[in-house]
C-alpha cells in the first residue's frame, strides 16, 4: 500500500469529514482547557514536549501535507515556524532540535491558537472544494492528519503529566471529574485463557484507517499458550515490589537491571512512596492527571517501562505475550481490560511485519524509520481518544519508556 | 564585618527606606511587563533562571532573611516555596534543583506577582514598627534585600536575552525604546592613561552598603603600568576575528582554546554572522535586548567570556588590568566608560581579600562559598540598575561565562 | 532443555574430551603469540576487553562453572580473582566494573599463564576421575567451557584489532600469514534465489552442543522471499558511498542517522581514506588484523554496524534477511559464504523463541538476560573459530556495534 | 626574560653538565625498575598518563626543544611518534588525544628505552660539540630539559599509583625500601609563626634556573597574619572527618561541596576506611608507593584537594596562606616541613605576576597557557626529586586535583 486508505466510503462523505474534523480538532484544545499558558509551554524532558508544540505541530501537519500538496494557492502562516513544528520529517526540511522545544515562547499560546484556525478554515475549504479529482487522496490525508492528532493527544495527556511530576507541589493537570479514566476493573482472581495456536492471521487488511505499520496482514505459526483475562493490578505489582522485585537482578534483562540501577528505581513512575516528602501519607499514592491519589490495589498498574513488565513477568513464573498472540486472542471469550486501560507491552520488537512497505513520500518516515530499538505496545489506555485504537495498532516505545500510560498482561507457554 | 551595614543614618529613615523599598521592587516588575507569561517561565541553561523565578526569589528572599526573623508572628506564604525559590543557601534548608527551575509552571505569574505583593505589605509593616531596638539591623538587612534585588534586576535581563537568543525567530525582549542603553561612547582612538602605582588601597571602607566581599579596605603594591581610556570596542574585535584571532591556539589560555573547539566559538556570544539564516543580512549583526541590530562598531564589545577577553588583549599586544589596578585606576583623569557600558573582565580571580570575613549567619553564603573558579569583573553594564555598582564593587563569574554584558578594558605593563 | 548437552556420546569419552580441551585451550594462546604483555593489557573501549583479560575469564569460567561445582577439594587459585574475571554473572558474586579491566595490570601476563596451566590440570584430573555418576553432566559443562572459550577467542581478535586501530601507527596484530583468512570468495554478480517458504522448522533439537537461546526448534511462517547468494562486498559498499549513502537520512532507520551524525561515519570501520595521515596512499585501504590493506573490491564488506547493513539495503532496493529466513535458506542449492567470511546481520531482535527456557543455574544468565536490545547476526566469520558455528547459531549485538566483523547477505519480498 | 638561564656558569661545565644530565635521566628509569611493561603502558584517567609515556615524552622534549634546534643534521627517531609524545605544544604539531595515551602498546617499552638510549646520546655529542657561540643557551635547554625530566618523575609515581589505586587487589608500585619518603615529622603540637609582614619581594631573580611563572621578582605587601610550623597531619585531618567535615556544606566552597556530593567524598584519596573489603583491617589504612600501611597519625595528611584543603582550615578556624605569605615565611625560625613532604595548596589562584613574560618560541607555552583554573602549591612533597623545588617554586593543579602528594599548612589573620 502506497498510501494510506480513508474510512469507509460513506464515512468520507464531505459533511461526515468536515463534521469528524472539527470534533478530533476541537478535542485536543478541551484536553488543555484548564491549564496557563506556562503549563502548555514547558517540555520537562527531551523525550517529552510541551502541549503548545503538540497544538502547533499537529496543526503544521496538516499545512505540509495536507495544504500545501492539496490546495492551489494555499500560503503557509509563517515559512519559519516549519522548522520549529517539524517533529521528524527529514524530507520536510530542518528542524528545531527536539530537546529545545520548551524554549519556544513564541509564537505565544494566542498566536497558536490563531495558527490553528486559520489551518481549520483552509482544510474547510479544501473538503468543500468541488474537483473531485483527488478527493479520495484528500480525505485520506485529512483522515491521516485526524488519527495523527488524536495520537499526540494521548502524548499531550502523558507529556504534561510528566511534566507536571517535577514540580514538587504535584499539580494536578486537570479535575477529577475532567481527566479521563478507565472503566470499572474486572474483579477477582485473574484467569488463564487459552490463546489461538497453529497458523493464524495478523495485521490489517481493510476496510478503514489503519497505520502503514499494522500491514500487510500476513501469517504467523502461534505455539500452545495462555493469555491472561486481565491487566496485571497495583496490588500485584506491589507484591512484586515487596518481594524484592527491584533487589534481585535475576529477575532482569541485563539493560534493565542497568537501569534500575543507575536510575535507582524501586516502583513505578508516579508511584508516591509512604513518607514522601510532597504529599505526605502513611500508604502508596499515585500521582495522575488529577493530581495525587490514594493508590487503588484493583486498578491496573501503569508507567512500567518494558522491563518492569519483563521482570514482573518473570517473577510471576509468566512471560509477555507476543503481539501475534496478543492480536490473536485479543477477542478472546472472557477476555477483559483489552482497551481503554493501559497499554500492554509485549515481547515483541517494532520489526516490519513481511512485505511491509512504507507509504510513498514524506509521510514514509511517519513509521518505518523507527523499527530499531523500540518495543511494541498493544491495546489502548484510558488516554488514548474513543475510537482511535484498533486490534490491530502497533504503539511501540522505546523498553525504557515509563512515561506512557504502559502496563502488562501475562502469557505463558503451554495449553 | 559580621553583618551587612545599611546607607547613611539620614538615608535610612522610615520614610525614605519605604520610598526607596518601593521604587528598587517596582522596577523587577517594570523590566519584564513587556513579556508574557510564556517568556516568563522558560529557562534556556542551567546557569540561567527564568525571570518568573528571579521574581519570586528575590520576594523569598526578603521573607526568610528580613521577614521571619525579624517581624514577630509573620507566617510565610506557604512553606513549600521555600525549597522552589531558595537559590543556594545550604543553610536555609532544601532546594529545588536550579536546571529545573524552568520546569515550575506552578506557582504560576499571577501567584507570583501576589506573592510579591504580600511580603512587601509586610515589609513596610516592618520598616513602621516603632519598637527601635533593632531598627538598624532591620534597615540594613531590608538594604541588603534591594542591593540583592537590584543583582537579579541585571540578572533578569541577561536571562531573558539568552531565552530568547535560543529561539530561531529571535524575538525582542522588549521594544527598544524600552530597553536599557549606554551613555554614547567616546569617539577616536583607544589613550594609554599611566596608572597609579606603588603603594595603594583598595577595597572598601564605609559608608554607604557595600557587599562582604569587598571588605576589608587593605593595601596592596602596583607595579608601573597604563590602563586604557575606554573600553574595546566591536570594530576592534572584528579585527580579532578578521586576524583568525579564533583560529590561533597561540593567543588562548589552554582552558579557553579547549573551549573555543568543543563550543565551535568564532565570534561573541550573540553576534550574527553575515548571511545567518535567523536574521539574513550581508552584514554582522548583534542580537541584544530589542532584538536583532546592524553592529555598531564605536560600541563596547560585550558577551565575551575572560578567555575571549584574555585573547583579545594577548593579540592587541597588551593584557587584562587586575581587579586592584582596575579600582587604583577608576577615577584617573581622562578614563571613560567606567560604569554604565559593560562589565569588564579582570586579570584577577575572586579571591578573599586579606582578612575576610563573611557576614554572620546564612547570608555568609552571599559571596563568601563562590571563592574559588571565578573571576573578577569590575565597572557595571547598561543592564546595572543605575546607583547599584561602586568603584569597590566585585562582580564575578566562571571564565567561560559570555551571557553577561561583559566586555573589557586593555592594560600594558610599564609607564 | 535445563543444561547444556555435551557432544555425541561417542565425542565425549575421556580421551576424546581431554583431546579437545587441550587442543581448543592451545588455541588461545596461539592466537595472542605474537603480541607483548603491552598489547595484551590494553582496553580500548567499554565493549572490548584486553586479551589477557579474555585469556583469564575463560579460565575462571572453568573453575567457576566446572571446577568449584565438581571436582571435591579443589581450591580456586586467589578467592580475590573472582571479581576480577567474573564477567556478568550476578549469581556468582560482585565483579569489577567492565569499562576498567585494562586498568588490571596484576596479575600480570606471567600470572595468568600459570592459572591457565592450573586449572587445565586440574580439569584434566576431573576428565580423569573414575566415578561416572555426574560424567555426563562434567563433560557437558566442559563442552560449555569449551565452546565459550571458542567465543572469547573471536572477541579477542576483534578486541585486539579495535585497540590497535586507536594507535596512530596503526600496527599488524599478527604476521600476514598468521592471520585468519577467509576462503576465496565467488566471482561474479550477486544471483537472487527463491528461499523457502510456508511452513519451515528453525531452531536446535540436538544432537550436539547449542546454546539455549538457539531453543526450541519450532515452526514458523514464511513469506515468499528470494536470497542473494552472496554477501555484499567492499566494491559494492564503496558504490553505496559514493552515491551519498552517508548523506541521505532516508536511507536510514532514526536511530542509525543520529549515529552517522554524532559519530561521523563516513565509511565502514577501519576503513582507511585516500590520504589519511596514518598511512597515506591514493587509495582507499582496510585496517585488519594484518595491518593495512588495500582495498579488494571482491572481499565481502566487515566491520558495518546493524545500521550500515540496513541503510545499504534500502538503497539496494532490498532488505535484510529474517533470521528464520536466513536459516531456511542456509543449505540452497547455489547459496556461499554461509560461513567463515563475515557474520551477517538480520532484520530480527534477539527475542526468545518460543517455549525457550534459560539453563538453570548461573548459567541461564550466559543469553538470557541479553534478550532486549540486540540484534541477530547469522553465519560465522573468518575469525570464529573453525567448526564453532551452526546453521542454528545465534549471534547478537547492539545494532550500533561496528567491530566485529560483521557484514550483511541481501534478502526481497516476493518469489 | 625571553627564554631559560641556566644554572650558574661553574655549574655548566661541559663535563658536570654532562654528568649531571646522566644522572637526572638514569633516575627516571630507576624510578620504574620494579615495574612490569603492563604496569607502565596503563592509564587510569585522562589526567594521568601511563609511565611509558612519561618516558618517552621527556625523551621528545629533548629531541625537539634541544636536538632538532641545536644539533645540526639530527635527524628525529621516528617523525610519527612526535605526534605520539607531544603533550601540549601547539606549537610543535599535532597531538594524540590526551585520554588515549593508554592505547599506545606500540611503540613497546623496549622501544621507549632505546628511544631514550638514541637522544641520550645525541645529547651527550651536543654537549662535546667545540661551537661554543650558542653554548649557554644549549646549556640553558638542557638544564630546561633536566628540570622538565624531574617534574615527570614526581608524575609519573603520582600516575603509577592512582592506577595501581584502581586495581582491587591494590599492588605495591615499588618495596618499601625502595619507595620514597619523608623526614622524619617533627612531633608535639602545631605551633603559630608570626609571619612577615609590610613590604615583602617574592619571586625569583637568579642566580639558577628558574621557571618563567616564578619571575619578575616583584613587591607585595602583606598584612599581619601567623603561619603554622608543621603541615596538618593525618591524626588532625581525622578529627576533621569524625567531625562530620565531609558533611557539613558550610565549611565548603560552592564547587568544592557539589564535588564532595557529586564523587561521594568521605576522606582523602588513598584513605582505606576499616572494613574495606580489599584491605580489611579494624583501622584506618593508607595506600601508598609501597602499598598498603596503617594510617600514620604523625605524618602530614596527603592526597587532598584544594577544597577538602580549605575546608579543613575552615573547620580548624584558620585559613591557608596565601603564596606570597608562604614564600615570605618560608624561612622563618621554626619552621618546618618546608619542603620534602608535601606540596602544599595555598590561597592563591596561578595568575601571572606583575610584568610576567612567557618564554619565547615553543616553551613559551610551558606555564603561561595555564594561567586559569588553577592553584598554586608550594614547598615540595616526598615524590619531589631532591634538588628540584626551590623556595619560589610555583606547582600548580586544578583545585579539584587529588592525586598529587598534595597537603596543607595553616595560616590565619593577625599578628
Amino acid at each position: 500500500m502506497g498510501r494510506p486508505s480513508g474510512a469507509d466510503p460513506g464515512a468520507s462523505s464531505r459533511s461526515t469529514l468536515a463534521e469528524r474534523f472539527s470534533r478530533v480538532r476541537a478535542r485536543s484544545q478541551a484536553l488543555v482547557a484548564h491549564l496557563s499558558a506556562e503549563d502548555l509551554c514547558v517540555q520537562s524532558m527531551a523525550d517529552a514536549s510541551p502541549a503548545k508544540w503538540h497544538l502547533a505541530h499537529t496543526t503544521w501537519f496538516f499545512e505540509a501535507v495536507v495544504l500545501a500538496p492539496q490546495l492551489p494557492h494555499y500560503r503557509v502562516q509563517d515559512p519559519r515556524w516549519s522548522c520549529l513544528f517539524n517533529s521528524y520529517y527529514e524530507s520536510l526540511g530542518p528542524r528545531h532540535p527536539r530537546p529545545q522545544r520548551g524554549l519556544l515562547t513564541r509564537p505565544g499560546l494566542a498566536d497558536v491558537h490563531r495558527y490553528r484556525e486559520c489551518v481549520e478554515a483552509a482544510v474547510g475549504e479544501l473538503i468543500e472544494r468541488p474537483d473531485g479529482g483527488s478527493r479520495d487522496e484528500v480525505a485520506a490525508l485529512i483522515e491521516l492528519g485526524l488519527q495523527h492528532e488524536q495520537q499526540h493527544q494521548e502524548l499531550m495527556l502523558t507529556d504534561l503529566l510528566h511534566a507536571m511530576s517535577c514540580n514538587p507541589l504535584l499539580p494536578a493537570c486537570m479535575p477529577a471529574d475532567a481527566a479521563p479514566a478507565a472503566p470499572r476493573a474486572p474483579g477477582g482472581e485473574m484467569r488463564w485463557l487459552a490463546g489461538r495456536e497453529g497458523q493464524v492471521e495478523i495485521g490489517h487488511a481493510g476496510p478503514g484507517f489503519a497505520f502503514d505499520n499494522e500491514t500487510p496482514r500476513h501469517r504467523v505459526w502461534l505455539e500452545p499458550h495462555c493469555i491472561a483475562d486481565r491487566l496485571v493490578t497495583c496490588g500485584e505489582y506491589g507484591d512484586f515490589i515487596a518481594d524484592g522485585g527491584y533487589r534481585r537482578p535475576s529477575l532482569w534483562l541485563s539493560d534493565g537491571w542497568a537501569l534500575v540501577q543507575a536510575q535507582g528505581w524501586t516502583a513505578p513512575a508516579y508511584w508516591i512512596a509512604p513518607g514522601d516528602a510532597r504529599a505526605p501519607a502513611p500508604h502508596w499514592q499515585v500521582f495522575g492527571l488529577a493530581g495525587v491519589q490514594p493508590l487503588e490495589p484493583a486498578a491496573p498498574v501503569m508507567h512500567l517501562s518494558f522491563y518492569e513488565a519483563a521482570a514482573y513477568a518473570q517473577w510471576a513464573g509468566a512471560r509477555l505475550p507476543t503481539e501475534a498472540e496478543w492480536e490473536a486472542d485479543h477477542d478472546l471469550p472472557g477476555i477483559g481490560q483489552v482497551q481503554g486501560h493501559a497499554w500492554q507491552w509485549t515481547r515483541s520488537s517494532h520489526d516490519p511485519y513481511p512485505g511491509y512497505r512504507p507509504w510513498r513520500g514524506a509521510i514514509g518516515e511517519y513509521n518505518g524509520k523507527f523499527m530499531s530499538g523500540q518495543m511494541v505496545l498493544r491495546g489502548g489506555s484510558l488516554a488514548t481518544p474513543p475510537g482511535h485504537a484498533r486490534a490491530t495498532y502497533r504503539n511501540f516505545f522505546p523498553p525504557s519508556a515509563r512515561w506512557q500510560f504502559s502496563g502488562l498482561r501475562l502469557a505463558r507457554d503451554g495449553a
